[in-house]
């Protein structure tokens, strides 16, 4: 299993006239965290791009638990639980100052060639940094 | 059960540098497939607030099939399949103009009390614009 | 001179918890004004795109004179003053459902080739659709 | 005069089809820029907002040099060059990891009370933080 955990304050911007976050939003703090995660592995979404790896994100699941407002600190933990294959999972918590949980999320990226547009391994330099943490 | 179809055109700040929407831009689409659902039966989420009610969102889920691409117009065919209470469910099918399943998404929101922010039923000119639909 | 408007109405996303349309997304709303003004001439940044052209914004004024708030279907008036060459000048007015005037907005844009990266003319059938307008 | 400096990276939902970070979204980061200014002055936007006051943007000027791209950790430098009053007057400069200016922003933005929804004077523990930068 493989642990993260990455900050990112909530925006003025990124409020609604409710003054929660909007839920919209999370997709955002989702991909700070994963690309993040990825990169304290010292393995950037960037570099897998020039590479010509695309990660598109496949599906989706998010649980609002409790608001977050303008300002707020967050800090969101990224998990792996399973050792990738064409597919990765990540799971994010998402808690406040206080550490109210407030969101959990779940998605699903898969790995395509940028050329053939079709499903792929990952390259080996990611997966040799992935391997230590399932064993 | 209730139906209701509308349509987006995906804007060039919705894109990301892969050329598709942007994955948490959906959330925006069903946002505006849900309001116009109810604007269809003459509801505004605009008047609820005024009446003291808010809607956030609880959870979701959202399966990406294909890509939507800049300046498609996209047909989001939304659906409410029970009879709302306490909480109300949609379903969105999004669609491309080729008439190709891009995404379908499910969001389940509460109503709550704006004053005590807690859970309460949708007021009754509310029910009585979604009870014949569900005999 | 050519004239062209549009109309788009702010999601719950573009409000922010001042409950007014977020500053940053008048630059959403001038980009959907300036493509519709170009569609109505059966010209589409997209096929401009598709030639291999990009058309980046150089330069961006806007002056808020009034709030807009969510739901508010608004009405954007877009002129073009002068007849392009290298580069383009957007006018934006943006006017409520009361007609009242909200927000002035300009941005110059730039023609560039995408592989050189370099400036250019717009193509014939881009000027062809525009001398009319400038006699 | 007063100076900040505040850093933020280019999160892929900020790019455009072209690659860029979207012109729009330089709002947000100047959103950020003034916000992490006042913070470093033990000023928060949300505290004035708790007191009763607001703080609109009025004006907007942009001017885009060169562009950002994915993932970049973008450097902004903000200025205040003149004792806020009834207004504040934010100027940007924004660069690259490679020290290139990007881009540079200014924006005015006006007190107003909540309530009365008039301009109205900063209160006065902000203007003590500000007078020692204007001497």
């Amino acid at each position: 299993m493989f642990e993260s955990t990455t900050q990112v304050r909530v925006r003025y911007g990124e409020t609604d006239k409710m003054g929660y976050a909007y839920y919209g939003n999370y997709m955002l703090y989702y991909e700070i965290a994963r690309t993040d995660a990825l990169r304290s592995l010292d393995l950037t979404y960037k570099e897998l791009e020039d590479d010509g790896i695309l990660m598109p994100v496949l599906d989706l699941q998010s649980k609002y638990i409790k608001p977050a407002f303008y300002d707020e600190l967050l800090t969101i933990k990224t998990t792996i639980e399973e050792l990738p294959g064409v597919r990765i999972h990540f799971k994010y918590e998402v808690f406040n100052e206080s550490n109210d949980l407030l969101n959990i999320g779940n998605t699903t990226l898969v790995f395509i060639d940028a050329k053939s547009k079709k499903p792929c391994s990952p390259p080996d330099y990611f997966m040799d940094k992935m391997k230590p943490f399932f064993r």
